[in-house]
């Protein structure tokens, strides 16, 4: 039986989402987990929607295994979360169709990123929020945001060393919202390139600070090259937030 | 010249406030920070509000130290925030008379207990608040908590091992309020006994359940011993908020 489970993890201590030799990845332990439910000899591959890097956290990543467990839905994640590290927790399990796939079946992506504004470290953002003490131009950021809305190459917004070809993707919202201490930024999109929300967060910033023009966007879109955008926020404001699927 | 700061820390990776040899401590690192900051031979020494336990963390705690520097109070933060590891943070200086003492000028302090209700843990609030995913009768634990207001001899409150002899305290204020996503105790002290607030946390939690009613806290309070009294709630939901001196 394929079931698929929603699971959140503080990527603070991981070396990233996806399996690495020797690192400490949020895959490895629930393929270690799983193995120890299923008292089994060989690995339980899990499948996620993507991985994530090293520091990104997840608050709704998307996840599915095949089981031969005959474990009720509403049981999965006390199962679980009983032979889990303390920072990853699964959320909700359901048995779905052998052919469900966490990755392919995705249909959008959303992310948020958050960015505190105080003038000291807040000590217990330091793993959780970007500090982000300096004046920002909100209402360019927000002009500058529009111009990423919609289907573009994001070439631009792309760590160079990437294999994957086609770099179109659709961006369907960008949002900025204040928060009680920050700012959040929410994007949605059809899928996300290596490091791209973290690069359109640093770009952002750099417009808000005055370093770009809200529409020299336009030409970095253009451009087709990853030098032409502006810097790479930190992991560790980034959070993959949730996961879409059709129902 | 005597410098007043007001600093906030993230406890978990600490063995608490107070210097221990050869732990990691608040104290320890603030000692270090100043004596490179003076390019100093000998501990210039940090004299807090009072110690916290490992894993308690602090929003606003309240220490002093005697320096020969003539840094302007708002630099400060900056030079000893430079210099301090990221899990603590000066959030305030002042210049203050040479009679002034952390210690013995506390006039009042305050805490906060966090309480995360959610169905299964949430990885980001692991360090940070006690999950408490049982039902808990509110309305008994307030009118319990109505009990441990005023002056009262706290030795059934109080960690059996104390060396202190007087155990009286005035509890001036004893509030519940609901957060987005928990519970959250406020109290206000005249100062608190060795693991006083999370023993009434731990005890309070177990009027809720109803283990306890709420006029056994009269009993508890008249029986002066520690058995008398509730467990002792985790650390990590603790935070000294708050230290009170006159103006």
């Amino acid at each position: 039986m394929r079931i698929k489970c929603t699971i959140s993890y503080d990527g603070h201590l991981f070396f990233g989402y996806q399996v690495q030799p020797g690192q400490r990845t949020v895959q490895n332990e629930l393929e270690k987990a799983l193995k120890t439910l299923h008292k089994a000899k060989e690995c339980i591959p899990v499948v996620s929607s993507g991985r994530t890097d090293s520091g990104v956290h997840a608050v709704g990543q998307t996840i599915h295994f095949d089981s031969t467990l005959s474990i009720p839905e509403a049981k999965w994640p006390y199962a679980l979360n009983a032979l889990l590290p303390d920072d990853i927790a699964v959320n909700k399990a359901e048995a779905v169709d052998d052919q469900f796939h966490a990755r392919f079946f995705a249909k959008k992506k959303e992310y948020r990123y958050m960015i505190y504004k105080g003038r000291f470290p807040d000590v217990f953002k330091r793993y959780y929020a970007y500090h982000v003490p300096y004046e920002l131009d909100m209402e360019k950021v927000k002009e500058a945001s529009r111009y990423l809305v919609g289907t573009h190459d994001f070439t631009s917004f792309c760590t160079a060393k990437t294999e994957v070809k086609d770099k179109v993707r659709t961006i369907y919202e960008l949002e900025w919202s204040e928060t009680e201490e920050g700012l959040q930024m929410r994007i949605v999109g059809s899928g996300f390139l290596y490091n791209m929300v973290r690069i359109i967060v640093g770009t952002l910033l750099d417009v808000g600070t005055g370093k770009f023009y809200p529409d020299d966007i336009k030409k970095m879109i253009a451009a087709q090259n990853r030098d032409a955008a502006g810097r790479t926020a930190p992991a560790h404001g980034l959070y993959l937030w949730n996961v879409i699927y059709d129902n």
